[in-house]
């Protein structure tokens, strides 16, 4: 089985929280992702952590685990924290394979979607 | 004329400013992205600022100025910080029309994305 553990930063607002699972959930409905199961985890602040995020995917039986770090910019988080997580990780269960993908920031479509989120208005903040 | 100004939160590291002002760099070279100039600016911790940004925008001419936050959740910076800088610039550039766009987490390809990276792969941690 192949898990993607999705890692964010986690946050003191439990909305943020709330909004990565949400964000899981709806990568594992994504028809034909290749996965079966999407894992949502957080480097701090919120749980599950990283290191419990790996445990829960293997306990689900998976053997392959993708990781994608939700991260905009490759700060000390994305660069040494979440490789030495899942380091720890992967010797606690030598029974799975680990990989790491690129941060969501260096996507190339991000400044595309930038800009269609620029044909969006919500209200103006010099109306308020 | 019409600016993007493009929010960030910024960061001590230079390097990952310099992201967002490249990315804002190739937002500005897409074909038909409707808007003149793209700016960068920053919440915080790196220049220019918020208010900066938008009296850059309005002395390269710009007369609406489209506010996108490179956010990824909804916390304070989103829902107060960011509106409440953006009332005070526009009371100092009445000419100016500012208006605000939801920030990038709300962006509903952005679970595709993430699905995308999940297909690339850089060194395995345990092979670290």
């Amino acid at each position: 089985m192949k898990a993607l553990l999705l890692i964010a930063h986690g946050s003191r607002r439990e909305a943020s929280n709330q909004e990565v699972r949400e964000l899981a959930q709806r990568m594992a409905g994504h028809a034909g992702s290749g996965f079966d199961m999407v894992v949502p985890a957080f480097l701090e602040l919120a749980q599950p952590g990283i290191g419990e995020g790996v445990a829960q995917c293997v306990r689900q039986g998976a053997r392959e685990i993708q990781v994608v770090p939700y991260f905009l910019s490759a700060g000390r988080h994305v660069a040494q924290d979440i490789p030495e997580e899942l380091a720890r990780a992967a010797a606690e269960h030598p029974q799975a394979r680990i990989s790491l993908s690129p941060y969501l920031g260096t996507h190339p479509e991000i400044a595309a979607l930038l800009l269609g989120l620029a044909g969006k208005r919500m209200p103006a903040p010099d109306a308020a």
